[in-house]
């Protein structure tokens, strides 16, 4: 059956899902790359932004089935790009350059209208103003079938879990402080909503946790 | 030098140090047990207070360390029992029965004045009602230049941090979810604090992480 995934989302020590004050400059927050150390080293990573060099093992394994059978994302606006209140024009096309690494259908969420944004290597972002369940059900009709995995950030998942609409979490421990920054979990009761601990593998750089729901 | 120390310390992969609702029947909060299981299973605890019978490895080499050269132990008043308000009487004696695990003077933070209760095999608990600096320094005078263990709760170790007056910390996470409880870190910013990761060491059942003042 087809899923609504969190997948290789990295969480530190103290309990953030991004560093403090995204910007152009820094996307995944001050030292949120940090987070991602696990990530980048790996054959996925090199080979998606990379030059293809990468190691394999727990964090390429996960990292590779972050990316199985997924049928359509759906992201927050700041995980979109560092651009806050209305598009002041058509300019910015996303963190990655112009062949993404989704090949899918993206589900942007914003509070702001924009035109549909065609890439090459088949992503389409969609930009969807009225709300998560409106953004899910679209996802679902794109996905055809397969997974719809829910990017980010932090926000954009603490809104899905709260309205009971995640089946699947797969997040990273990192061994990182960041002191500030989106906290994952705070005011959200994890066993409450059903989830329980389904898989723990751990790596030189991370600990990898599965949540399901019961 | 003389450390002032947490170790051994337990956290949930949602942030907390303890379940909720802790009673009589629930000493650690309600599922806190499942935080502890890296260590029920470890010669060095199964030597304090099981059949003697225990598991070597990581787990019990970090559960001996959290035991070596400590001169004095701090704790909360709700780590030495489950009482609210103004001492009843002098019955409640502690968890652990009459020879509990410490071997040395451990200051009771309390706002509640009581006399010093000296128990078998060297633990005498001193009840300290005005305040954590106070109760470090007498600890501090007890340990004889040996290290300070601030052993819990949470919300003792976060007095203490606040402060700045812990040197260490050693956490020990627990792929469990507890939901809500007593959060170690919201609030705190560790790295402005001072602290980063100088140790990181995985095993079955758990991410050992040390953390130090730079």
């Amino acid at each position: 059956m087809s899923k609504v995934k969190v997948a290789a989302f990295a969480v530190s020590l103290d309990g953030f899902g991004a560093g403090p004050n995204q910007s152009l400059e820094n996307p995944l927050g001050v030292r949120g790359p940090e987070l991602h150390k696990w990530f980048f080293k790996t054959k996925v990573f090199q080979k998606m932004h990379g030059d293809g060099v990468g190691v394999e093992g727990v964090d390429n394994t996960f990292g590779e089935r972050s990316f199985e059978n997924i049928g359509a994302w759906i992201m927050g606006r700041n995980m979109f790009g560092p651009i806050r209140g209305p598009w002041i024009n058509d300019e910015w096309r996303g963190w990655w350059g112009g062949n993404p690494p989704y090949h899918t259908s993206v589900f942007v969420l914003t509070h702001h209208k924009r035109e549909p944004l065609v890439m090459e290597g088949g992503t389409t972002f969609y930009f969807i103003t009225d709300g998560i369940e409106s953004a899910l059900k679209k996802a679902k009709e794109a996905a055809k079938g397969k997974d719809v995995r829910i990017g980010g950030g932090v926000q954009t998942i603490r809104e899905y879990l709260k309205a009971g609409l995640i089946d699947e979490l797969h997040l990273v421990h990192s061994p990182v402080l960041l002191g500030s920054g989106e906290n994952l979990f705070s005011g959200i009761d994890m066993p409450k909503l059903g989830y329980t601990v389904s898989e723990k593998v751990v790596s030189e750089d991370a600990t990898h946790i599965v949540l399901c729901k019961a």
